[in-house]
């Protein structure tokens, strides 16, 4: 089997004014699709984060990819790191999201490589990873503060016709009323029995308020976790960290650096979880030195890809880290490859995060992936299980180029609402 | 696919008089053959070393191997480790060799699903790994002191028609030049580019000498090994130790425990292995805190398998490890098992080694596999690419129920020889 053709796409899909600490959603989330035709008739499928970097490299890495044997994924990944040298560490940027664009590339190359060598084998991804360990993969309820607001075409307007999960989509959510009358509409909707607030929005009194006003709507049998997105001081995650002793599963990335969070684990009980401070291979010795956190937080698009992500869930098994999924805005390709990561993954220790909820649409055959009891059932045909819908993806294609937006860049959304607001590394 | 049978098939084969830290081979070493056929006619290979105690788990584990899926190796696993616990560090053991049983039936159990998974899609064994990164697996001579002597059959007689290699493989080692002489037949026929000698036999300054006397003889081109199996103390692995520097590629398991391997390690100016210290994943936190290594010998039959070793690859290139690999006695299945993951390991630092030269028997098709050029070249065919020759397994059973040996005792052997002699943890 040979590549013969890779094809680069990229997309826009709709999304909701989503508060962060980096700022504010656009009104479209951007991805990119990733196909790889065979000499024998195949064509596997992957989507990255999409941005101008991230699709340049992906564009000069053609002339790699292309002739190569998709079954040797040894081969295809040094000569990659020959061609491109690696991502340094620095290259993750300052923001929440990983901005390392060589990482993506081999993600996007390894999950489409994996695609190929199940659908050539009639043999799920995850059978390739190792084997599925459970065929109904947990995700949690990712709630958001929000101005109110659909996004996509209608950006802040709504539609007054919506009802349920799409109404409550489209709702403002700015104090701790707004995120629990969220979460009861998207538990209503998707049975999710984990949830999950994205902070680093608010000063820290109001997420802990709004965390403890969670604990009490959904009772102590619901794990809770909030991300400030290391917007925190030491000293503030300390104090904070104590509040929310006993009320949160795990608090995600308080503050910066492995010395921080080893800092503020040492003063608090309660498992400190990280997509920020632990968030590569090279990572791991300081992670080990440090004592950094409890949990790692692995997305196959950070980490270099599903096999990547599985080894890492080896050193976490070894090391006595939990292991939990971190995710960026993704429709239905890289729904697909987490859930095939969280069927195969054998010490998978707490329920993934997906964005999925916030999209209302997608580019794979036979609409949106279904969440029922917060569990994505594993697609059942071979690969990834999951096909592209030409149509829904030349749309969604169309969208990318009529919204002019050329990556993520959440501060200018927010100095549209907020004239002057700048990102801050820290801010209380 | 599911596993119909499990087949289970004691062997001897013929192994000459060598010496070591535990004593004396007998005159033949056991493996256990294993083979898994599954409901679509395809049978599963693998080889581990034969006991009692390991035969026994091999039998024990049948009723909960068949009606398995052999691709699904993740439940396999987990159904193994809830039906027997999984094995203690102790129970490894103070002999040279790994004597935990459950890990060794993880492991036939893993090359044989993965022989049936690469003949199910014509597909070698090292791309199910993840890909060939080389297609000749460089190994390294494996000298050893031993008394006159063919093994087998003629046990201490010999041959006196045997010429070249057959000839030295029968010839006594008891000094440098009889190891000089053993490593230039040994060389002549096999072309290896590396030399190991296995030390533990004689006092220190003897074995250093060798070492010398086989730098004088190949000079400094061909990397060379000394593993005295941790019979040394702390104070003469760093007496002697300073002798090898620059002498040695490096210096394997000169003493016990991680925290002696790290004392040596920081008064002395040569990189240390170990296949003693640091023997399984649960070891790997303690090898980290304590420096007690530079290169980890994996062997996939006493780290769990094939995959299993492909993770302890990548902790190494994540933690600064170099990787070799340990060998005890084997035949071709366990060769081919051998190289596939060598061919398939990107981080392999060393030529690997193997006790395969000592042995003239086999019971694989084809007879012996060919090393050339120091190198295996990867079967050509699906899976391990070994198919058993019927006739040759029957009569290594035959050998096996003839020779009356049900484990390997080698103290049993040195003292038919030197009445009275006993194994010691630590000699010098």
């Amino acid at each position: 089997m040979k590549i013969t053709a890779m094809r680069i796409t990229p997309i826009a899909l709709g999304d909701p004014p989503l508060l962060n600490a980096a700022g504010l959603h656009a009104p479209y989330c951007l991805r990119t699709v990733i196909e790889l035709e065979t000499d024998n008739g195949l064509t596997g499928l992957a989507e990255v984060p999409g941005s101008s970097a991230i699709n340049a490299k992906l564009e000069a890495a053609r002339s790699v990819v292309q002739g190569r044997d998709p079954l040797n994924w040894h081969a295809l990944r040094s000569t990659l790191r020959a061609h491109f040298g690696t991502d340094s560490a620095a290259a993750r940027g300052d923001k929440p999201w990983d901005q390392r664009a060589l990482v993506q590339v081999e993600s996007a190359l390894d999950v489409a490589c994996l695609d190929l060598a199940g659908k050539a084998f009639g043999l799920p991804v995850a059978t390739l990873l190792g084997g599925i360990v459970r065929e109904r993969v947990p995700y949690s309820a990712y709630l958001f503060y929000k101005y109110e607001g659909a996004g996509g075409e209608l950006a802040f307007g709504t539609d007054p016709q919506a009802k349920g999960w799409d109404a409550a989509r489209q709702a403002a959510a700015l104090d701790p009323e707004g995120i629990v009358a969220q979460a009861k509409a998207m538990v209503a909707e998707f049975g999710f029995q984990s949830i999950k607030l994205k902070g680093g929005c608010f000063e820290p009194a109001q997420e802990v308020a709004a965390m403890k006003a969670l604990r009490q709507a959904f009772g102590p049998d619901v794990p809770l976790r909030l991300d400030p997105n290391a917007l925190w001081t030491v000293e503030t995650s300390v104090k904070w960290g104590r509040e929310l002793e006993g009320v949160l599963e795990y608090l995600e990335d308080p503050c910066r650096t492995q010395e921080g969070m080893a800092a503020v684990r040492r003063a608090v009980k309660l498992p400190l979880a990280t997509n920020m401070c632990t968030t590569s291979f090279a990572d791991l010795p300081g992670s080990i030195n440090t004592g950094s956190e409890d949990v790692i937080l692995t997305d196959h698009h950070f980490w270099g890809g599903l096999r990547a992500s599985m080894e890492l869930a080896a050193h976490c098994r070894n090391f006595e880290r939990g292991v939990s999924m971190h995710s960026n805005n993704h429709g239905g390709i890289s729904l697909a490859a987490m859930t095939h990561l969280g069927a195969a993954m054998p010490n998978l220790s707490y329920a993934l995060d997906t964005h999925y909820p916030w999209q209302w649409e997608d580019v794979i055959v036979g609409g949106r992936m279904k969440i029922e009891d917060g569990c994505v059932t594993l697609p059942s045909g071979p690969g990834l299980g999951v096909e592209l819908d030409r149509p829904a993806l030349a749309r969604a294609h169309e969208n990318f180029q009529r919204c002019g937006l050329t990556e993520r860049n959440d501060e200018i959304e927010m100095q549209k609402k907020i004239p002057g607001w700048k990102f801050a590394q820290t801010r209380w």
